[in-house]
Order: C-alpha cells, then structure tokens, then sequence
C-alpha cells in the first residue's frame, strides 16, 4: 500500500477532493483510471486514501510522463466527468520529490 | 480540508504511514504535532487522512523551514516514539511543489 519508489528524484502528483454527493459511475472510474495509469510510461506507483477528504498520490518518473498521462484521451474524459459529476472541489499538486526516507519497509 | 496553500513553489512533505496495533497515546501525539507544526515558521497548511493506509501531508515555505521542524526537540521525541510504538512502517517524501491547479474552491 506505500508505493515502493526508485532513487529520487523522480515526481508525485497529489490529488487532494472532497466528493460530491454523486456516486454513480465513480468507483468504477476511478478504478478504470488507476489501471490506466499504471500501463502509462512512467508510471513509479500510488497511494490512495479516503475519508471525508481523499488523497491519492501517483508518482512518475518525468514531467513529460505526467504530461501524456494529463492528455491521455480517456483521462481527458475522466477529468472533465470529475467536475460535472464527482467533484465538489479539489486541489492537484505537481510535486518533485528530492529526498526520502522509510521505516519497516 | 483543502489546504489554501500560495503561489508554487513551495514545499511538501508526505507522510505515508501503517499504524502498529498500539493505539495508546497515539491521538494526543498526532494532535500535539500538529499544534505544534502550525506553530512552527514557514508552515503553510496541511492535509490528512486515514484507513487503513494514512497520508499526511504538510506544507511549508522552505527546504529551511522543514529542516528546523524534523529537527524541534519535542518532534523529534514524537518520532522516535512514532518507530517503537505507533507505525508498523512509513514513508516519508520532501517534494519541490512546482504547479497546482483547483477546482470549486
């Protein structure tokens, strides 16, 4: 459930949401997108966590990698249902990660 | 719930955490840090959530600021109480917060 992740540097992208009230079609898609983003390039791994707040971080290797997978034609869709269905708000932070450390890993 | 963070760049660290099966003295600890991280220079905010996986991020202004609070005398008794008692393992990630975007906030 902690992603095992290379060396640093490499880059998380960190989805923070509070979800609407609609839950139809959203389990299912967001499972849809986890499967596709683990066959994207570039693709290191995730964390995912949700109460009232959710938190789900991937990590990538590049920029461009987090770039393609930004433009991938059925995330486009995905995102664009997010905010019309899924959403009350969210925060996405593209992040570099420089340094790590792990305990019991 | 959303942290209102300013303008990029700034500072992540995430917190990626089992618990052990110890639950004693384990609230009051998370809450005391996080009293005392608000109160530390350079803070900007935080998010949080657990399952059975926790993620805890926390921002701040600098790489200097950071340093200063893994360094705080009374966090530094908390993480050593963290790895003899509360977490079965961790990882723990300084990333660079280079871009972000919103929605609905």
């Amino acid at each position: 459930m902690i992603a095992k992740t290379p060396k640093t540097p490499y880059y998380a992208v960190i989805f923070t949401t509070v979800r609407s009230e609609i839950d139809e079609g959203y389990v299912e898609m967001a499972e849809r997108m986890l499967d596709l983003a683990r066959s994207q390039k570039g693709f290191l791994g995730e964390e995912s966590v949700r109460n009232e707040l959710g938190i789900t971080i991937s990590y990538w290797e590049s920029l461009d990698d987090i770039r393609l997978w930004r433009e991938n034609s059925e995330h486009k869709i995905a995102q664009r249902l997010g905010k019309e269905r899924w959403y009350e708000s969210y925060k996405l932070r593209v992040a570099k990660v420089e340094r790590d450390s792990e305990f019991g890993l």
